[in-house]
C-alpha cells in the first residue's frame, strides 16, 4: 500500500483541475428538463443525468481523477477499492483505461448487475459479508500484500474533486439555458458527491443552496449536520438504495458539508420508487434507487420549489430488472 | 387551408438551414455508447438518443422546422396534424412554443400516454378509427374549416429537413470522438426520418451506408426500395411498433430513399422488446418499440457490425408501463 499523509480538503481549484484531467474521458452528461414535471411542481426542475456517465454513475469521475494522480511508478502495482457497486465499476473501468490492474472488494449482497459490471470492466472481485466483515480491513490487507493503491469511495480529496466536476458542469449547463439555480440537491452516502458538487456550486453560484438527500433510516449525514459530530447509521443494510448505505460521513466530507450545505432530507423506499417511475415517464431515463433520492425529495415536496429553479443530480442508473419493475408498478 | 404547390424535395442545404432554425429550441441529444454492447457486437455501436429530445421523440425537429416556415399571417389560424402519437405531441409542443393553436387527429387505439402528452402540450385532440376512417380526410376537413395549415407527418420537405438535423449532429458527434461511420440505421415508418438522416449522412460522410429498419409485416419501405414502386402494407395495425405503421412511403421520401439508402431490414416484436431491454440495461435509456427497431436490427446481427463503426437512431421513448414491463421480462 502506498503510504499516504492525511490529505488536505479539496478546494474549487482541485475541481477545476479535475475537470481538465477528465476532459475527453468522462461524459459531459446532459441536463434534462420535462415540461410535465415543471408543470406539476410549479417551478423549474433541471436534472443532471449521470446514469449516462461511463459505467452508469457519477463515480467514474472521482475514480478516474484519483487514478490519474497515482505516480507512474506505482501504477503497475494497481489499485484496490471497496464498494457497494458503482464505485467498484468506476475504479475497474478507470483502471482499465489506464492499463492498471484492479481488485474490487464488494458486499456479497450487492446487485448481481453491479458485480457483473465490475468483472466486465476487467477487475478481480472479492466478495465479503456486509454485516460480519470489514471491507476496509479486507481492502487494506489486499493493498498491503500487493503494494496497490487503495482508492476510497468518498473520503479522499481527489475523489471529492472529481465528483465536483459534475457540479461545475451543472451550473454551466443551467446558464447555457438562461437559468439561475436557487437550489441543488444531490444524493448522499458518505458525502463525496454532495460535498464535491457543493464546492463547485457555492463557488460559481454562491446564492444557491445545496442539500444532501439520503434514505430514511440511513440519515447519518442529516444527523451529523445537526450535531456537528459524525453520526452512524443504526443498520448497515435494509434500504432499497443500495448505493447510499455508507455507515457515516467521511472525515473530509463532513467538514465540507457543514461549511457548504444548507441541510439534508430523507426519503422512503416508496418515494424513491415513485421518483424512478417519474424519471422513466418524463425524462426517459433509467435511474437506480440510490440515484433517485434527490429527485424524490423534490417530487414529494420536501423542498418547496414553486416559482424556483432547482437542480437535482440523478447519480446512477445501475438497477436490476426486478427493482425497476417495482418502480413501474408505482402510481404515475 | 393554406394552398400549397407541390414542394421540391429537400436538399442538404435545407437540413443546414433547419439546423440553424432549430438551434436553441431542439435538444442536441447525446450520442451514447456502451462498452458492453461493443464487446457483444465485436464492433463499435453509437446510439443517437432521441428519447431525450423535447416531447420524447425526434418528431419535434421536423414539426418545429415546418411551423417556423409558416408565414406570419397564417400563424393565428393554427395548425392541424394527424399522427399515431409522436408527431402529434411534437406539433402540439412546437405550436405552443410559437403561440399557435393546434388540432391533432389521433387514432383511437394510440397509447394513452401519447394522447395525454398531446393534450398536455395544449393541443385539441380529435380521435378517429384507424381501420374505418381516413385521418387524411379528417385532418384536411378541419384544416379547410379553420384555414389552418396541415402539417404532414413525413411527406413534406421542411419536415424531412428538420429530421435531417439529427443526422448532421450524429456525424459531428461521431467525429468529436474520432469515429468514422461505416453504417447508419434509422427506424422507418413513412420515411421522413431515414430520408432526412440520409441527406445529412451521405453529404457529410459519403462512404457511410444508410439503412431503414421497419417492423416485420409492415415492410412497405423495403418492398418499395426493391420494386421502385410505392408498396402498401397489408395491415394497418398489429405491430407493437405503433410509431411505425404508416401504410406506404411518401411521394417525397421514396425517391430520396431510393437515391440514398443501401437497403432495409425488418424486425419482429420480440426482437424490438429485446433491444428495449438492452437499452435499459446498457444505455440507461427508455426507448419505445418503434424507437428500438434499428437497434434491434444491429443487436440481432441483421447487419454484421464486426470490426465496424455503426450508428443507430433510437428515435423515441414514449412507451407505457405495461409495454416496458414486457421488455424487462425479455432475456438479458
Amino acid at each position: 500500500m502506498t503510504p499516504e499523509t492525511n490529505p488536505p480538503a479539496p478546494t474549487f481549484a482541485d475541481v477545476r483541475a479535475a475537470a481538465e484531467r477528465l476532459s475527453g474521458h468522462a461524459v459531459r452528461t446532459p441536463l434534462l428538463e420535462s415540461p410535465a414535471l415543471n408543470a406539476r411542481l410549479g417551478g423549474r426542475l433541471l436534472v443532471k443525468a449521470e446514469p449516462l456517465q461511463r459505467t452508469g454513475s457519477f463515480k467514474f469521475r472521482g475514480a478516474l481523477n484519483r487514478l490519474l494522480l497515482i505516480p507512474d511508478e506505482a501504477r503497475t502495482r494497481g489499485v484496490v477499492a471497496f464498494s457497494s457497486g458503482n464505485h467498484g465499476q468506476a475504479v475497474a473501468a478507470a483502471a482499465r483505461l489506464l492499463g492498471m490492474p484492479a481488485v474490487v472488494v464488494m458486499p456479497s449482497d450487492a446487485p448481481p448487475l453491479k458485480v457483473e459490471g465490475t468483472r466486465f470492466h476487467g477487475a478481480e472481485v472479492v466478495l465479503y459479508d456486509r454485516v460480519r466483515e470489514s471491507r476496509e480491513a479486507i481492502g487494506m490487507a489486499i493493498a498491503r500484500e500487493r503494494g496497490a493503491t487503495l482508492v476510497p469511495p468518498f473520503d479522499d480529496s481527489a475523489v471529492i474533486a472529481g465528483q465536483g466536476t459534475l457540479g461545475a458542469e451543472l451550473v454551466e449547463q443551467a446558464r447555457e439555458r438562461g437559468a439561475r439555480l436557487d437550489s441543488v440537491l444531490a444524493n448522499c452516502s458518505g458525502g463525496g458527491l454532495v460535498s464535491g458538487v457543493a464546492l463547485a456550486v457555492k463557488e460559481l453560484e454562491p446564492e444557491a443552496r445545496v442539500y444532501a438527500v439520503e434514505p430514511e433510516g440511513f440519515d447519518d449525514a442529516g444527523r451529523s449536520l445537526a450535531s456537528g459530530e459524525r453520526a452512524r447509521n443504526a443498520a448497515l443494510s435494509g434500504s432499497l438504495c443500495d448505493a447510499l448505505l455508507a455507515p457515516t460521513p467521511g472525515e473530509l466530507t463532513l467538514p465540507l458539508m457543514r461549511r457548504l450545505l444548507t441541510g439534508a432530507f430523507a426519503v422512503s423506499d416508496a418515494e424513491v420508487l415513485s421518483a424512478m417511475r417519474a424519471a422513466f415517464e418524463h425524462l426517459k431515463l433509467v435511474v437506480e434507487p440510490g440515484g433517485a433520492a434527490a429527485l424524490a425529495a423534490v417530487l414529494t415536496g420536501k423542498l418547496d420549489v414553486r416559482g424556483k429553479t432547482v437542480a437535482v443530480v440523478c447519480s446512477g442508473g445501475n438497477v436490476d430488472v426486478a427493482t425497476f419493475a417495482r418502480a413501474l408498478a408505482m402510481p404515475g
